[in-house]
């Protein structure tokens, strides 16, 4: 065992425990900070500032108390957060917060499960429009004749006529890629002047990127990747560029998640850390350079064949993964470093894949509207729709674009966490264990909850909340302000606090944790905040594209596809649209960057799309309070009833 | 002293003199690659090979002679090549070739003067002509507003549309590169909103590629760069964009030199090496980057205010500066990897400066006529030429172009490294030692020399030789076929060998060596071919352009500086044109190279000139061996006289 002596501080050791590893701290360094630098999993929902609890670590040193071990010098004292998030029980079990602690002594520190990141759930039910495939990728096999004393012509002329020949594209316009130069010479001559050229092709311009062997099957192997970045999950696509099949799908963690779990406690890490852009950029470019691994190996194509990448994310993860700085995206007036599209030779981001062609970001909207709702808008072709449609994409910002083909408007709402089951008292991401489904018996008020995966519940999760809502709308156990009601009968309502109550949705027997799982006064407050948002959102954006009423409402991503659309509007969570259709689309983000790698031009109709969206900054329309609250309210069907 | 045991070499150091550097030989290495990997320098013309025996080296250990320290296993035994280049005075001195010599135990390396490189000497007297200020690299001040609820353009947007604003150009198609976009939130909110952007335009696209405070003065602080890339010397000129004034010219020994002397040395060394290409592309970067740095200090300003920077080099140079395999430029059909210009940001080179710009090749003509050639042409802009204009550029190769404004002709021609002083028995570079004119008494016999930076001489470099074969011509020494006349009495010529003569241009006494410098009957003999080539290539440019004889006759080079213009012509150097003006123009590369940073269309016109050219492929006309050997001949003045 090693102390700090004199001053000066020992090598300390963290042995982690259910990983099992052994780790040296650096000095004046968290117990978050070791687990983030040495990639071990932690919820950090506020980012490390010790106000989200979540983090919790047990501290485990030869089995002694806590109190002796901070008057040893072994540890740290309690912060005032801990003291906050931490209940009297969990302390006297030596927990304490990761982002608080410090270690001057070996130790032994469990990380339990409710503390660690799990793996997410998502949607993989696109229902793709027909695309043209017109991809920016080509290529065509030619022959070439050798160099002679008539005809000396450097080995680049030789291709790049023989390539414009061939596809009867401008001579003048085609040439090769400096990386490509450098293995030309040998290239030529090993495949004995006939190759397969594999070019891009943008306006009059050709860029010949990769040439090789004529491959000797009629498969060109032209593979594109397109990219869902998500604030929580990373979705990627592989998809054959010559035939406009999808070949595979991974998705993984974004593994940003150890910094904060939204996009402000990210923001809020780069303008903490002198390194913390960096640090994202790079974990958001590993975790695309694994998926990138992934697809081709569950494909069963080689890696170096993929030619490009589309990446559509909301405006802080593009900034974030272009090693952008995005700390002005998260303040008044939202104003990012880019909004245009940007196409970069992937190595000048350090990515591996494409090795010899481009990535590409699709260009964001304004602010935070970003580019994963372009996406959205190419995959729904809004700007071709005979009806009045809207899109609703809820994440942790709500994001709603409203339009056909006489015009688009959008705006974004800011609904918290809320419907992502996040700053819910037991709200957990879409993952096993979550409650998706809750139905209370109207008689009894007794609860019946499904959860993802089967089990004893966990936690709840965006679904569910909706669901628990409308459930207690729909019986009368809250009132259209959202208060319990005290006249209610349900076993499971109780008091809370002098003047509050809370709703028992499983029983610590019942549930996985071995803990109660509550809804509380404050969940249902919050859920509110998100539907008032939305809902004068959604107001204003029909007002200001001159009131007609929506006939389509599409709901996108993993969240929509999830929630019960009759208890989404049970609850009011959207504008009421008589004889709207609502409908779930899916991950359209994916299916917006996949059609983008389809078809190029509708890659430039998106930079078009992006400027062409009339963008609504609701919270500074005068009508937003009153519209915000109105949109607050709950139906009263107890009196329905 | 650390000895060979059981077969594991134990580490062994070698004490370099006159550098006094103590370095430590890794496993298997000769003593040239050693000197080479540690930036040493030495004299190694053949690249290695054994076969020039410039790289005499003399070893050291405690006194003991070369026979038994070969005897003791402290050296490898010598080579066959050792055998025929040292004399036996040398081996009884221990005297070793470099690259030849194995060391197994600590010893003292003498690198004796002669075979150290010294620093060549530039001309730089250029008349520049009156160029357009056109340049690529421009910039403008803008002031922005800073974002508003009301004016949420993201950041690139704002600075893009002040720019296209304020310089009339296309908002559409003005972008800022990706390296300013990593900088650009902090540096406009730092500059208030009120910067200076450094942009690049082409057609009708700018893209911007820096931006920063505005400056105090009226200064934009817009440099650029022109780097003439030859063989031996790397001349570079810093000139200010903004005025057109040239600020600093400095020049260096090309570092590839140890690894060879000409480009055919280099090119295979490349074939030679697994990492030679890498290596020697490292090399000259360094070279440029340090030149980059010392352009400068010199004119005092900051080198990230460098923006651009054009490089000319024949077509080895520049495929080794780009990284490109030579290899196939060295034999017939001399094809190149590439031809066309290319411009590329300094980063993907490895380059630093220009931090912000772009480096740019000039293209290149064909096969072994390179961008240099092409500088000449812009220089001269023989494209506009009035009258017949023929530009001989001599290096290791000779360059020939020749036309008007009606069309341009060009060769290249094997002169052989003779005319710079290599592969002449006391040859040496024009450099401080060096004969640079002889004068020969027509009564005496007795020569008279003229050495560069005074003493006495050490070699005889390009100029001297001309002078010398143009005296002997004079005085009739040689004879028409070159062959040294038996017949006169300067008492300088004597017989060598059973059939031959030499002529002794210094005696031992008179030298800077300590040894003779001689003539041989082999030294004249190169002249001849050289002289062979460039006459033979002259005459049938001149047929292929139309027979019109040329009225003037530029000179470009260092050596065209050089050359006594009279004794040229006396011994034939150029076809002889009835009133022809023959004109020395400088380092006309460095000047086309100036004038392609200061005007950007004449960088376009570069490309098309380089497509204009009609190469003539001089050694594959049936004609050429008559008139090589016509060539070869000297007129016969003794019977003048
Ligand atoms: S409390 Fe939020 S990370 Fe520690
Ligand atoms: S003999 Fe030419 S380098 Fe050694």
């Amino acid at each position: 065992m090693q102390q700090k002596k004199g001053g000066r501080a020992m090598a300390v050791r963290i042995l982690f425990q259910p990983s099992g590893r052994r780790i040296k701290v650096r000095q004046r360094e968290t117990v978050l900070e070791t687990i983030r630098q040495n990639g071990l999993e932690i919820r950090a929902v506020c980012g490390g500032h010790g106000t989200c609890g979540k983090c919790k670590v047990r501290v485990h040193i030869k089995g002694r108390p806590m109190q002796n071990l901070i008057r040893e010098g072994a540890v740290n004292p309690l912060t005032w957060n801990e003291k906050k998030c931490l209940t009297l029980q969990e302390r006297q079990k030596n927990f304490r917060l990761a982002c608080c602690l410090e270690l001057y002594q070996d130790a032994t520190v469990e990380i339990p499960a409710e503390s660690r990141t799990e793996q997410g759930v998502i949607v993989e039910r696109g229902r793709r429009a027909r695309f043209l495939l017109n991809p920016r990728v080509q290529s065509v096999c030619v022959t070439m004749s050798p160099p002679s004393l008539e005809d000396f012509r450097s080995d680049e002329e030789r291709l790049c006529e023989a390539v414009a020949c061939e596809t009867g594209r401008m001579k003048e316009k085609t040439c090769c890629r400096y990386g490509l130069l450098l293995r030309l010479p040998a290239l030529l001559r090993k495949c004995r002047w006939r190759v397969q050229a594999v070019f891009l092709s943008s306006g009059e311009a050709t860029e010949i990127i990769d040439a090789g062997p004529v491959p000797e099957t009629e498969n060109p192997e032209l593979y594109g990747m397109a990219v869902d970045l998500g604030t929580t999950t990373i979705a990627a696509s592989l998809a054959d560029l010559s035939t406009g099949r999808v070949l595979a799908r991974c998705s993984c963690m974004n593994g940003q998640i150890c910094c904060g779990d939204d996009v402000v406690s990210r923001i809020s890490h780069v303008m903490m850390h002198s390194d913390g852009l960096r640090q994202l950029a790079d974990l958001v470019r590993q975790d695309i350079g694994r998926l990138a691994g992934d697809l081709a190996e569950k494909a069963g194509i080689r890696a170096e064949r993929i030619y490009e990448m589309i990446v559509a994310g909301n405006t802080v993860m593009e900034h974030l993964f272009l090693g952008l700085d995005p700390e002005r995206i998260g303040k008044s007036p939202f104003v990012s470093v880019l909004r245009r599209p940007v196409t970069l030779p992937a190595g000048q981001l350090g990515l591996k894949v494409p090795q010899f062609g481009d990535v590409s970001c699709l260009p964001i909207e304004a602010g935070f509207v970003g580019a994963d709702n372009v996406a959205v808008l190419l995959a729904e072709r809004l700007d071709q729709q005979p009806v009045r449609t809207m899109v609703i994409d809820i994440g942790t910002n709500g994001e709603i674009d409203y339009g056909d083909a006489e015009g688009i408007w959008s705006t974004s709402c800011a609904t918290g966490p809320a419907l992502e089951g996040a700053e819910i008292s037991c709200g957990m991401r879409a993952a096993p264990g979550a409650i998706e489904r809750v139905r209370i018996d109207a008689a009894t008020g007794l609860p019946f909850c499904r959860v993802i995966g089967g089990g004893k519940p966990k936690g709840i999760c965006g679904s569910g909340i909706i669901d628990v809502i409308a459930e207690f709308v729909r019986c009368g156990l809250i009132g259209p302000d959202g208060t319990f009601r005290k006249e209610t009968d349900s076993p499971r309502l109780r008091p809370a606090g002098r003047h509050s109550r809370e709703f028992v949705l499983a029983t610590a027997e019942e549930s996985g944790t071995g803990k109660e799982l509550v809804i509380t006064q404050k969940d249902v407050r919050a859920v509110q905040l998100a539907k008032g948002a939305l809902y004068a959102g959604a107001v204003l954006l029909i007002r200001a594209g001159g009131g007609k009423a929506p006939e389509r409402i599409l709901l996108a991503g993993a969240f929509g596809s999830y929630i019960d659309k009759e208890n989404a509007c049970r609850i009011r969570m959207f504008p009421l649209c008589p004889g709207a259709v609502i409908e779930s689309i899916g991950n359209a983000a994916s299916e917006g960057a996949l059609a983008a790698l389809f078809d190029r031009d509708l890659r430039d109709k998106a930079g078009e799309l992006s400027r062409q969206i009339r963008f609504v900054e609701a919270a500074s329309q005068t009508d937003f309070q009153r519209l915000f609250f109105e949109g607050t309210m709950f139906p009263d069907h107890s009196k329905e009833k």
